[in-house]
C-alpha cells in the first residue's frame, strides 16, 4: 500500500464512519502513525440519508471527504480500500490494492442490512445503509410514478403507487413521514394526471410499538404523527417474503407493490480473518471487552456499530446507532495513547445523551435521559442537532439553506433521477455496494 | 402514452433542454395540447457541467425537475421517454413507453459528443455532455490520485497524473483551468504523499487558437491565463488515436496518459425518422429554414443544437450554444400560434448577446459584439449571468453559496466517488447515457 516505515507505532483503523473518524481525529499527530482504510473516499451522515432518498438533500450535502478531514494531519495516511481479511498471525490486513502490517488494529467496520437470511427479500427488496443505495430509491419512487402514468390497468397502477417500508425504527418511521409530505405537497402537483390520493405508504413492524428503542411515550406520538400523515402503520405484523410482487406475512395480510424498502435489521459488516469465538453469530457483531479489545486478541480493537460490548445496563451492547460509536471512537484513542505508553486503559462507559426521530414538518419525537418531548419544538431540537453534528461549514450552510427552502415552499427539489434504477436492473448491472 | 385526446392541436417536443424548455414556457396556457418527451427527468444546465465534474458543484444544483417547471400548465404533459424514430406518414413518434401522435412536431433533441467515427477514441476516452459523464470524470480524475498513490512505477503514476484535455473550446479551457485550480490548492493537501508538481494538463487543440468561435483577443488572454495556471497549451496539433495508454498525434508529439477527456466536437442527437435530404452528413444536425421549419416538412420542426439554419451571417448554422436555442424556442413559439391561428410566420433573426469563459479565480474572457474584455470583472460577469441563468431559486442559492465558500476557502468539496467508474469498467457496466 505503499506505507512508509517509520519508528512510531502504526495503527490501521478499518472504516470511516462515526467511530472510524472520531478515533483519528482523536490520534491527530501523537506520534503514532495512523493509517485509515475505507471502500469510499468519504465519510456519510447516515441519519439524513432518508432525506437523500425523498429528494430532500444532494448526496454530496451528507457527505465529507474524507482526505479533507484528515488534511495536515501528520503520519497519517488514507487508502481507499476495501479490506478482505485479518491475518492475526501475521499482524497484517489483506486489502484489494495490498496488504498491511499493524501494530494496533482497530475494526470500525460499521452494519449492512441484515435480511436474516431471506434471499428472496435481499433480491426484491431495497435496502438504505448507503448512498447509492439511496439514490437508487429515489429513482425508484420516481420512476414508479412515471410508470403508473402509463399504465390503464389498475392493479398495476396500484402496485405502483404503494410504498411498503418494513421495519418500524427510526429510519423507516422516517421514511415513511417524508413519503407522506411528498403525497401531500408534491406529487399532486408533479403528476397532475394521477389520483395521487391512490398512493399508499404502508409501515410494517413486527413488535407491537414502532421506534421501540425509544419511550413508549415517543413511541405513541410518533404513530399518531404518521397516522395523521396518512401512513398505515401495521404493528405485530412479521413479512415473511416479497417475490417482486406480492408481500407476504405471517397473517393473512398482503401487499400488492412494487416497491418494498427494508429496514428491518442491521449487521455487523464483519471481514475475515477472527477466531470465531470473537464473534456473535446472528448479528455478526464482534465481542469486545470494556476497553473495546476484541475477545482473544491485545492489539485487535473493535468500535462502533461492529463492535458488542457487553454491559449490565447494555446486556446486548450498545445501540447501533452514531452517538456510542463516537464516543468509543473518542475513548479508544484515549486508550490506544494509554496503551503505548505502557499505562492502563481505562473501560468504556456509555453516555447516553438520548435519542430522537423526526417524522414530517414540525413533528418529532425526543428523549433525553430525563425528560421525553414531541411536536414543534423537538423537530427544532432535531433539525438543530443534525444540523450542528454535519461534518464541515459548508455541508451545514448547504443542508440548512435546503431545509428552509423546503420548508417555505414545501418542497423537496432533488427529484432528479441520475441512477436509473429499474432500466439497470433489467440490464442487470445494478451493484448496491457502489 | 396515455394522452388524453383533446380538441386542441398536439405539440409534440422531443427534448427539455435549453431550447424545449425555452418553448414550452411560451406554450403554457394557448389552447394547444403541449407534449414534452426526454429521456431524463430533469433540465441540466450545460455549461456548468465541467464544475461538477471537478467537485467545485454538485450534480442536483445545475439539474432541475422538469415536472417542476410545467407544474399548472394546462394541458400540458411530460412523459419520460426515449423517442426512437418519428414516423412522419402516420405524424407519430415512436417511443420505448408507446407511440404518439402529433399535429405539429419539435425536434429539439440537442447534440452528442462527436468523435469524428475514431471508435478506438469513443471507447478509450471520457466525454462530458451529460450529468453521468460529469460523475464519471470526477470520480476517474480521484481515482487516477488514489492509484498513483500506491505505485512504485514512475511512468505508471506520470501517466495517471497525466491529464489529456482534446479540445480548445470552451468545454476544453474552462475544465482545464478547473484542473490546474485543483493542482495548486487542492490536490497537494489531500495527497501531501504524493509530489503533485509532477501533474500535467495538457490542452490540445487542433486550429491555430483557442477559443475559436470567439474574438482574437479573448483566444489571446485565456491562453495566457491558461499558462499562467501551469497549463500546458498545444496548438495546431491535431490527436489521431488513444489506446487507453498513449495519444498520438498527427506530429513526434505523444502523450502517456490515463486520462483523455474529448472535447474536441459535437454533433446533433439525431432521431431516426427523417427523410435523408432534410440532414446534413457530417455533423447530424437537420436543415430548416428561417422559421425552424424542417425541409420538405409543414409541420416538423427542429430548434436547438439540431436545427441548423443558414443564413448570409451564419452561413454554417447558429453556434452550438444555449442562446441561440433559447432564441429559437421562445421564437418557435410565436410562430406555432401564428400557424395554428392561420397567420404568417416570422423569419427567426439571432441576437447575439455575446460569448464568455471562465478559466479560474478572477479570470474569464468576455466578448460583447461591441466590446472585449477580460480578468476579474469578466470573472465577475461570467458569473453573475451563469447564476442568472440558472432555474429556481433554490439552485441558484446554493450555487452561490458553493462559490462564494470555494473562493474564500480556495476549496472544492464535492469531491466524493459517488459513481466509481475504474471498478464499473473493469466489470464492463459503464453506460454513459444514463
Amino acid at each position: 500500500m505503499n506505507i512508509p516505515q517509520c519508528s512510531f507505532p502504526r495503527v490501521v483503523i478499518i472504516g470511516g464512519g462515526f467511530a472510524g473518524i472520531s478515533l483519528a481525529k482523536k490520534l491527530r499527530n501523537k506520534k503514532l502513525q495512523v493509517v485509515l482504510l475505507d471502500k469510499h473516499n468519504y465519510h456519510n451522515f447516515q441519519p439524513l440519508m432518508y432525506q437523500v432518498a425523498t429528494g430532500g438533500l444532494e448526496p454530496d450535502s451528507i457527505a465529507y471527504p474524507i482526505r479533507k478531514v484528515v488534511q495536515e494531519y501528520e503520519d497519517f495516511y488514507f487508502r481507499l480500500a476495501d479490506v478482505k481479511e485479518i491475518d492475526t498471525k501475521a499482524k497484517k490486513v489483506i486489502a484489494d490494492i495490498g496488504e498491511l502490517k499493524y501494530d494496533y488494529l482497530v475494526i470500525a467496520t460499521g452494519s449492512k442490512t441484515n435480511f436474516f437470511g431471506n434471499k428472496e427479500m435481499e433480491r426484491n427488496a431495497m435496502a438504505m445503509k448507503t448512498i447509492p443505495q439511496s439514490l437508487n430509491i429515489r429513482s425508484l419512487i420516481l420512476e414508479n410514478f412515471e410508470q403508473a402514468l402509463l399504465t390503464n390497468d389498475i392493479n398495476e397502477r396500484h402496485s405502483l403507487m404503494n410504498f411498503v417500508l418494513v421495519g418500524g425504527g427510526p429510519t423507516g418511521v422516517e421514511l415513511a413521514g417524508a413519503l407522506a409530505e411528498m403525497k401531500k405537497a408534491i406529487l399532486p402537483k408533479d403528476y397532475p394526471d394521477l389520483d395521487i390520493r391512490k398512493m399508499e405508504i404502508n409501515l410494517i413492524q413486527s413488535g407491537d410499538r414502532i421506534l421501540n428503542t425509544m419511550s413508549e411515550n415517543a413511541s405513541e406520538k410518533a404513530e399518531k404523527f404518521l397516522i395523521d400523515l396518512g401512513v398505515e402503520v401495521w404493528k405485530n405484523v412479521r413479512v415473511t417474503g416479497y417475490d417482486g410482487k406480492v408481500v407476504t406475512t405471517n397473517s393473512d395480510l398482503k401487499f400488492e407493490t412494487a416497491t418494498v424498502i427494508w429496514t428491518a435489521g442491521v449487521q455487523g459488516a464483519l471481514v475475515a480473518g477472527l477466531d470465531g469465538h470473537a464473534l456473535v453469530e446472528r448479528a455478526d457483531r464482534i465481542k469486545v471487552n470494556a476497553y473495546n479489545q476484541v475477545e482473544g486478541y491485545d492489539t485487535i480493537f473493535a468500535i462502533g456499530d461492529i463492535a458488542l460490548m457487553s454491559s449490565e445496563e447494555y446486556p446486548q451492547g450498545h445501540p447501533m446507532m452514531a452517538q456510542p460509536a463516537m464516543q468509543q471512537g473518542r475513548h479508544l484513542a484515549e486508550n490506544v495513547l494509554r496503551l503505548v505508553n505502557k499505562k492502563e486503559m481505562k473501560p468504556f462507559t456509555y453516555n447516553d445523551k438520548g435519542s430522537m426521530a423526526t417524522i414530517g414538518r414540525n413533528k418529532a419525537v425526543v428523549d433525553l435521559p430525563k425528560f421525553q418531548f414531541s411536536g414543534v419544538f423537538a423537530w427544532f431540537v432535531w433539525m438543530f442537532v443534525h444540523l450542528f453534528s454535519l461534518i464541515g461549514f459548508k455541508n451545514k450552510a448547504v443542508v440548512f439553506l435546503n431545509w428552509v427552502y423546503n420548508y417555505i415552499r414545501f418542497d423537496r427539489e432533488a427529484r432528479l433521477i441520475i441512477r436509473p434504477y429499474k432500466k439497470k436492473k433489467i440490464e442487470s448491472f445494478v451493484s448496491d455496494e457502489i
